[in-house]
């Protein structure tokens, strides 16, 4: 695999429980270092159009033809608006990698999505991302799931992706954009 | 002059002639290459209020203590919000270089800012600038102005600053957000 790949990550900004809306900023990242530019849009607090939004980010952009793989940081953006990665990978032609800190746990949040709107599709969802694999990093591991690439491929993405800490760098970077926009400053922690 | 200095740099975003804001983003970056964080906040357009918020974003910031410099695209932000760099650099306590890709036209400017309120101050401002000094670079010249600063060190700081094309990284990288928020994709040309 060559080490020049693109990567596009994105994450949601932050919200209150009362806002409908927060946003969702996409980073499009040379290999793990050279910024290429940023993809903006907005996405509802609890709703179910993330994989919809997120398919027409990725094939609307500039950069479609040159990305190698989309990175999330979880399956949930804006709360519950829980992301289809087998959609979202059929629909782009790109495999998916959801990079995780922890393991999550499934008990817990489904109990939460009972409580939701739509909670049984949106907790299929999260189920479909399947398999939890992980990588030893320097202190502790990194967990990750994926669909349409191999694990291994997927394990050799993910390392050549990030510049510092544990995150690819695409994931770091629209983490920093999204905090600033909806806080005003980034938060230090990515 | 240490290679590891922390760049700050602010760049505006589009707007159309019927908006009353756009938004103003900071990035600031290690050395010319490790984006540590960004700042957001909005500007009006037109406006006269370009340099007391450059000035609270950058005093409020939790980077404030290892800034070395403040760069910017030019002296308007948000259409004909004109910054006093002096003040900013003065207010701030950090040189502030001003770096552009061609020489202003300051008859033509002068001539647009008779027909704006305020356009006297504001054309103040643009001068109060200074004197314009050039950098040779690959393909052409890179001018700057710059304040609290020798023109030497300004020099060395922008070369410094720099890691890909013509612009010092926090400029390139403010650009692609502003354009990404307020045109939903970054423009290919910072």
């Amino acid at each position: 695999m060559k080490p020049l790949i693109r990567q596009i990550g994105f994450d949601d900004g932050f919200f209150k429980k009362s806002d409908k809306n927060t946003v969702l900023v996409g980073c499009v990242v040379r290999g793990n270092d050279l910024i290429e530019g940023f993809l903006f849009d907005k996405i509802s607090v609890d709703g179910d159009e993330a994989t919809r939004k997120l398919v027409e980010l990725v094939n609307s952009s500039k950069f479609k033809d040159t990305l190698k793989v989309v990175f999330l940081k979880g399956v949930t953006l804006g709360g519950f608006n829980t992301v289809d990665i087998r959609e979202l990978s059929e629909e782009t032609g790109l495999p998916v990698i959801v990079v995780l800190r922890k393991v999550p746990d499934m008990e817990k949040i489904e109990r939460a999505l009972n409580k939701v709107p739509n909670g049984k599709e949106k907790f299929r969802r999260i189920r479909a991302a399947g398999r939890l694999y992980s990588i030893p990093r320097n202190r502790g591991k990194l967990y990750f799931q994926k669909t349409g690439i191999s694990k291994k491929d997927a394990r050799e993405l993910i390392e050549i992706s990030i510049k510092t800490g544990n995150i690819p760098e695409s994931l770091r970077i629209s983490h920093l954009v999204a905090s600033a926009i909806t806080l005003g400053q980034s938060r230090r922690r990515a």
